[in-house]
């Protein structure tokens, strides 16, 4: 079979660029608003993308008078979007950190019954100093530590939605059987840092469990998306380090006993396209002129665990010197090394390294006519460097509309991209398996109709 | 102003008879489809009804081959819900035993920037044991313990809920200004057992906070209602034991320092409805023949912490050395002690205690021609019993159906019950006021329209 791009949306304010909400082509619709959501949704819905995801953080996360990035809690929202669309994934961070396991496996079963099989649950351990505060912990945990949580979770987790039996539920009115207890079982987890008995309390979903996706691409996180993810966003700046990702997360997901297409890779992409270049050009230009040095800075910040950099001039060219050592940043370590990595490579000063992190935070961003995008696309998709984008449009809706009617219908004419949408799991529309229960192996029916 | 009735629909499973799920009137829609949630929501909607409510339990609770009482998980329901109705209030059971509040705090600000200020919190505390095995705990917390940490984390959540002036944001994209950054403040919650620094991470929501909903009539129950409650679900089987239950919870309410009329009393009310007394009567025994002794025999159970009653004779008449002593069961108190109440005056056997209690477990229960049970609710209204009603219909969604089409209508006639909707919050409908944040007092815009 001949493969196919998977594109998600990733839906972020009025678009990715830090000043896209205050852009004349964005949408003026509340980002508290219930509507502004579901118009992505529906929008993305037309063209036919794979899914929509909502990214999260714990705490307020705040940086001024800007809008801080995430407005509406992912699940509840999700859950709004699923009885109003019909195709579209729904795609939510939640943290491992955080969360109590046996809650959160059931809100994404919950999920994943409402919706028909269409979501997808994006994987994250919390770093911020202030998500620890908003619960309980004085001390951040260390990234390591993160990490050991986060497998014994998605243990508990992935027992939970295995401790339903596909053919538990009879509903049989005659007999008066509404479901068969043998067919339900405990899992008894008694691990290092987590006890749970089980079972859960919801039947077994169409995708028994969302697909799992993951965006930490430190050693940890390639480990932990090695053994558990089905898709990964990821952050390069250039194809060549795409590739070189692209290639190590295949052989990990190899070495760790699944096979290489069981795990989709998705880098981020932010295209500001018109219908020139000359005209994505401007736009992008204007976008950049619209951005604030104090914005950039609170930004970068936060992506070096509060390290301060307002000190710096902001015309020397940086030296790594400027930055503290990634390895030490108890954040997101991948994201740290590709931004001193745009450092050391393209010699830039403070104030051109914001202006390159406002359009899309260290993601592959461009800005070009249609044909551009779709050619740079299909030479990612071509050349080992992914199965798919994770789209971050600058603007929203107006990027987005454009990317549907311009560059959508180049990737179908050249055979990239679906013409409809086929029934089924989101699971399916990605073309992974349905997991079997470990418990009650060898009995499965299709919930999908698929 | 007169005072009207508050009408809301507690929905569980195909009705609240046990055995409804398999009566010929039920529908036969799924359990875990949104279908059959959305149908009842519809229904309620154009009934005119204040509010839906879904219950809740973190733990399996399933009981043999019948149906468990729970299906999918509150909050994302709500949400689902929330996007294909207009005006019907939507209520949802969580607990503060296993919930981080932080992350409680914020589903409930986003379900009510999503459904528009027509969401409420039925607050409860834990109480099964294997709720508690679900959630890292070898230790059964004791009643008292469990409304000590319900008190604190009240505390918390309704800080949170403060933590925005509701002119935080203003979205000026010619100033370039989307928030005031000092109009959003840290908590600092430092308690006995949970630390919280705040602020959250959602903008004020239309009704501020969630209506808060309460149903344990324990004292402790009945202190915490006095304090918070809004809205109260409580349990009688008939009027005197309601009418005392009214008197004391308003006094405790004024000693309290709030208004009578700032909480809303809703006993449970599960009438068999039909055209006529003979027809109603003739479904209630249709029911009661389809009900098996096991089931009730383990709700029995679950209701006194666990306590096995497998041993008595079926047709003996009842004492009350057959039961542990109220006061000693680390359950729902309150619920026990009207079991044991019914007992005591009404001399029952083991097997009629157990029909009694399939109908609406320990709820007043009644079958009648509507005329019946709009007279009914018309006495417990004017007789200082009731604010309003918490509908148990005992088969869905036949009964909602027959007392939307007969039962309301009647209630309209006589001026008990509205005509149409008036647009406005959840709060507004139940009469109660928009609460002000403890940070920002003074400044409050209206956000419903109403």
């Amino acid at each position: 079979m001949k493969r196919h791009l998977h594109l998600n949306l990733f839906v972020m304010g009025r678009g990715h660029h830090e000043s896209a909400w205050r852009h004349p082509l964005a949408t003026r619709t509340s980002l508290t608003s219930f509507e502004h959501y579901q118009q992505l949704a529906l929008l993305a819905e037309k063209g036919l993308l794979d899914s929509i995801f909502f990214a999260d953080i714990l705490a307020f996360g705040g940086t001024g008078k800007q809008a801080p990035s995430t407005q509406l809690e992912p699940l509840t929202l999700m859950a709004a979007l699923s009885s109003v669309t019909r195709h579209i994934g729904l795609v939510g961070t939640a943290s491992t950190s955080y969360t109590e396991p046996f809650n959160l496996a059931r809100q994404f079963a919950s999920l994943d019954h409402l919706s028909k099989g269409r979501v997808g649950w994006n994987i994250v351990t919390s770093w911020a100093k202030d998500a620890e505060a908003n619960f309980g912990h004085d001390q951040q945990p260390k990234h390591a530590d993160r990490y050991a949580k986060a497998f014994e979770f998605m243990e508990v987790v992935t027992a939970l939605w295995d401790s339903w039996a596909d053919d538990a539920v009879l509903d049989d009115v005659a007999a008066g059987v509404y479901m068969e207890p043998s067919r339900v079982r405990a899992i008894h987890h008694r691990g290092e840092l987590l006890r749970v008995q089980g079972p859960l309390n919801i039947p077994a979903s169409p995708q028994r469990h969302p697909v799992l996706f993951q965006a930490g691409s430190s050693t940890d996180g390639q480990r932990f998306a090695a053994r558990y993810a089905e898709a990964v966003f990821t952050a390069h700046p250039h194809i060549e380090s795409a590739q070189a990702f692209y290639q190590s997360l295949k052989q990990q997901v190899v070495a760790a006993g699944r096979t290489a297409h069981s795990v989709k890779v998705l880098p981020g992409l932010s295209a500001v396209v018109a219908d020139s270049d000359a005209n994505a050009q401007r736009i992008l230009t204007e976008l950049n002129e619209l951005t604030a040095i104090e914005t950039g800075l609170a930004h970068l910040s936060n992506r070096f665990g509060g390290y301060d950099f307002s000190g710096l001039e902001l015309d020397r060219t940086l030296s790594l010197d400027d930055f503290p050592d990634p390895d030490l940043v108890q954040a997101a370590k991948s994201r740290a090394g590709v931004i001193t990595d745009m450092v050391k490579a393209q010699r830039l000063t403070l104030r051109q390294l914001l202006t390159a992190l406002a359009g899309a935070r260290g993601h592959f961003a461009l800005a070009g006519s249609p044909e551009r995008i779709a050619d740079t696309m299909q030479h990612w998709f071509e050349n080992g460097a992914a199965d798919g984008f994770n789209l971050m449009p600058p603007i929203l809706p107006a990027m987005l509309d454009t990317f549907i009617e311009h560059v959508i219908p180049i990737l179908q004419r050249r055979g990239l991209f679906r013409h409809a949408y086929h029934e089924g799991t989101l699971r399916e529309r990605y073309g992974l398996q349905r997991p079997e229960s470990r418990y009650f192996a060898g009995i499965s029916r299709s919930l999908s109709g698929a």
